[in-house]
């Protein structure tokens, strides 16, 4: 197909197409002449992995370049490959205080979790655990390991969901997907739960407000 | 204790504190002269309030007034003040598909939440089913009925972190402080939880990446 039609089945705009061509997030197309190119499925299917890096998990060029050249060394190593997305899609912060990370890693392995030291979810958790020492609600680090366990049923139904796919970019872009789109849901329910329960330890029978 | 004092002791910058007092986010001090004023511990609280809300809650000035006027409203009605902190730290989006809604209480009901229509985490929640919908990506919605699960469980760590706390400021300092920590903490544990479980599905024995 003509890049018109890409952008149609797509539902990217052709100057966008053009700039994924230009940052190399976007296979060439096959030159039928100099000013023209053919584009097939497989160039919709890495649109839409693109854009659920870009638009969903708003991650910056350089991200999904190595994502990218991630899902195009051939691979079947589905575990690094999910390592890889998940990593580009957490900021690791700069700087973590070593003790909070400790803290974290006694979590972790007491669970019997594996996971190494340079994580940037394990840092970013470090991040929090500081930060609620700094405002002085120690307590919630206290919540954590309640926390973990459920975030241990949010991953398995987290795997389970990208089971559903093959194909190393549908696979990749339900990851990114399912994280994204995921986190925003997951605060939500956090919030309706929150409601609920509320409710049921605090409230009257009068409707919810 | 004077502003300079209060500064110190809450850590928030004085011409801060004096656009807090100006915003009505602060009640003023007792005056001791026309260009002096006191403060007492209910203003340090109040400060470490206030900065938990924006800081970490990113809140408006608006929304934190709302929230405060609800604290200073005399009232021990934790369920409608849970209602309102939790509700002023969720954007609620402006249009949302209807027919989404009615799915995302159909998975409410089908819980036994209760939670009215004009919650705005059920509101963000049905956008999160829009778009699944509109990237081709319907199988998550299938995963939400164990993301709420594991998001009562979630609740009931949260609330028990919450009656660690006594004294309004403190227990509404405790619920965004819990939920906005919470909602990064969840997001990191959700990723450590995820490398660990695909670690254990489709890992080798190196040591993980």
């Amino acid at each position: 197909m003509r890049i018109g039609e890409l952008s149609k089945r797509s539902g990217v705009a052709v100057p966008t197409i053009k700039f994924y061509l230009r940052e190399g997030m976007l296979p060439p197309g096959e030159r039928t002449s100099p000013n023209q190119a053919q584009y097939d499925d497989s160039h919709v299917r890495r649109l839409r992995l693109v854009r659920a890096m870009v638009d969903l998990g708003g991650l910056s060029v350089a991200a999904v370049r190595d994502i990218l050249a991630t899902v195009d060394s051939p691979t079947d190593d589905l575990d690094k490959l999910m390592g890889t997305v998940s990593k580009g899609l957490t900021q690791a912060p700069e700087e973590v205080d070593e003790t909070a990370l400790d803290e974290v890693f006694d979590l972790i392995e007491d669970l019997g979790w594996l996971c190494n030291r340079e994580h940037p979810a394990a840092r970013s958790l470090a991040l929090v655990y500081t930060a609620a020492r700094e405002i002085d609600h120690p307590q919630l680090i206290a919540a954590m390991r309640r926390y973990a366990e459920a975030s241990e049923l949010i991953a398995k139904a987290d795997l389970d969901y990208v089971e559903n796919f093959s194909g190393i970019d549908r696979v990749l872009e339900s990851v990114v997907v399912g994280t994204v789109l995921g986190d925003s849901a997951l605060a939500a329910l956090r919030k309706l739960a929150q409601t609920a329960e509320s409710h049921r330890r605090y409230g009257s029978d009068d409707p919810v407000e």
